[in-house]
């Protein structure tokens, strides 16, 4: 028996290429909507042509689109928009994250599948937005992470500002639109009514910065960056051992003090007026830093982090993507990779959702479709198109 | 009149305290779902006591608890438990961020607070989740960006591991735990059932890294810190002007070839089998930097930002906290920081909220409660306490 999917009453229709889109419709198929992505009948979304690749197939597709159903659709062509309108009568979301500007070209705009049907939601992610006067820019993660604030802060005080190494202003963005379309869904269960939702990458950046903007707001001191320490807690920091760095977090007083007197047992630093409140750690935080640095010098990673833990104060390794992926806890018990298996890449791994409802957990039942792969099922299902006019229709690159 | 709001239908009581589940309940209430935040009568969510102060009072918690309506109750006494119970069965969310199990210790556990209201949806966030081995360590920002692989993959090749410069881990969890209790009500609008949502900090980070986790499952090698440039893609960095960085961003080949042309006008740049195709172009990406920094040397960062644009190619500078509350587009039109009155601080500005909805826009209608505030108002209207038994309440220290 098929379990109940938290997401099982939403259909929708997922024009989005890339990242920011394509993961945030992962996150509704894991939970169960279903999600229909609409690829162009000539090559599909981008990343099909990203790389890595096993046996041909883009490896980076793959894990973004598993659990969705692919289905082909030349928007530029009348029939092809005319099917598209069809569709939009039948579904609860239409998402995209074109340029600003692209859908209404098409003659595809919110307004015009407004007309069409009233309750649809129309969820857009782009790298400014549809208003204002950046909204016309490009939107590329760096650009985002840029101009949102987040390289200006992360870095080292004597390096340049640098950028998180993912594409975190599309993971943002692409997570906002998610809350943004089910926030309109319950909306829409109030008044009947569908509605717009916009977001911009830059945006998304900006709202991660909440409290070293206040620092700015009450100081007029321009945050700056501070390498792996924080400001207000010391230490709270990376620490180098014998063969490389791991994590110290004093996040209050108990715990330096707990640190003193059961992990470096040296309780003079706890009495030690450089130390002793928050305020002057923070203050002589690189004083510490060495002193701890020294202490840590005559052991491994391992055995650092055993030590400090062993004394009741939180700590932990640095761990590289190989280590996390045969980690017991991250991926043996809380699933955040899995294994399924794909028509043509065959056994592959792919990212896990971190969203663990306990009574409908997301899944990953089916991996990403091939190109048009859902044709026949789903345009028989939703338009009444049979087998054979599926066929002319391809032939005619209509899909 | 009041507009209508996305979520006006939700109440949702609030244990969560510090940054990650206060920044959930915020996206929550400022798409108007009623949050109640309930705090211990003797001081108060930690971050009360955050800097920076105005007043006496924490910007730090002023920005993250707008919107909020606040009551105090203490949840150890056995008065107060009965009072918790009864709210419980007057809500649809209960949302805390305590360590694993002390909910339970109190005798407030999922299982019990079921048995009260079997439609609550109970969200929690913490630093490695409610099962798995690592349940019980305490969660920090940054040993979930460390254990989560994201500092593995950010900072420069020659230095260390570097998180993100805020607390990014905070904040992606808060984010899925919004996900997770907006699925949830959905998921209980199909069956009448409430459910139990489970976040951790850590899974949040490893679910930002599917690209880079599937160059490591594709290649075997473990993905590396590459400074502000991107695996696939080149140029798509930071550049060194005559007065800091500024970003090109060379998505395609298109992009390059106009870089080229119309850009730093070098059209045997576009020639050169050391550039001519995107993967040589990675290859030779530290000669192409070296070429486009000589060109860039010449100009200021607004110079070279305005020449990239002109030509038509991705470009941005990189902006710090002052510059952007300055900015006309992410500020004066996107509202990504909001001006509010706050009874003690006086005038501030706020986060304001990236999830555009254009029909039920995310508003900020109040500041953050002082502690206690709405005891009269929600104490009555949820368990018809009057006036004079909120005072003696009070006079017990049960809230």
């Amino acid at each position: 028996m098929e379990e109940h999917g938290a997401l099982q009453n939403i259909v929708i229709l997922d024009l989005t290429r890339v990242l920011c889109g394509p993961y945030c419709s992962s996150l509704l198929a894991d939970m169960g909507a279903e999600v229909i992505k609409i690829e162009n009948p000539d090559c599909g979304d981008d990343t099909r042509a990203f790389a890595p690749f096993r046996n041909g197939e883009s490896m980076y597709f793959a894990n973004l689109n598993r659990n969705k159903k692919g289905i082909t659709l030349n928007l530029k062509s009348t029939e092809g928009k005319e099917m598209f309108f069809k569709l939009v009568s039948e579904v609860d979301v239409v998402m995209e994250n074109f340029r600003p500007g692209v859908m209404d070209k098409l003659g595809l705009g919110y307004e015009v599948l407004k007309g069409v049907n009233d309750q649809i939601i129309y969820a857009a992610a782009s790298g400014f937005g549809s208003y204002g006067p950046y909204s016309n820019r490009p939107g590329y993660d760096i650009l985002s992470q840029a101009m949102g604030g987040l390289m200006s802060v992360t870095g080292w005080p004597d390096g340049p500002p640098t950028r998180a190494g993912n594409g975190m202003g599309d993971i943002l963005a692409g997570m906002y639109l998610a809350i943004g379309i089910l926030a309109a869904i319950n909306s829409r269960n109030i008044n009947g009514k569908g509605q717009r939702v916009d977001i911009a990458l830059a945006d998304s950046i900006v709202a991660t910065l909440g409290v070293e903007a206040q620092r700015y707001f009450s100081t007029g001191i321009v945050p700056e960056r501070l390498g792996n320490r924080y400001a207000p807690l010391a230490p709270y920091d990376s620490f180098k051992a014998k063969d490389g760095y791991f994590i110290i977090a004093c996040g209050n007083q108990r715990l330096y003090k707990d640190f003193c007197y059961e992990v470096i047992r040296r309780p003079e630093l706890w009495e030690d007026e450089r130390f002793h409140e928050q305020t002057d750690r923070v203050k002589n935080q690189a004083v510490l830093k060495e002193i701890i640095e020294e202490w840590a010098a005559d052991y491994t990673i391992e055995e650092a982090v055993d030590l400090v833990m062993a004394g009741g104060v939180p700590s932990g390794p640095i761990l590289n993507l190989q280590q996390i992926s045969q980690n017991e806890h991250i991926v043996g018990v809380r699933e955040m990779f899995i294994d399924v298996e794909h028509p043509v890449i065959g056994p592959m791994t792919v990212g896990g959702n971190p969203i663990k409802m306990m009574s409908t957990m997301p899944k990953v039942r089916t991996p990403a479709p091939m190109l048009g792969q859902h044709n026949e099922e789903v345009y028989l299902r939703l338009l009444g198109i049979g087998s054979e006019m599926v066929e002319a229709l391809h032939d005619r690159g209509v899909i």
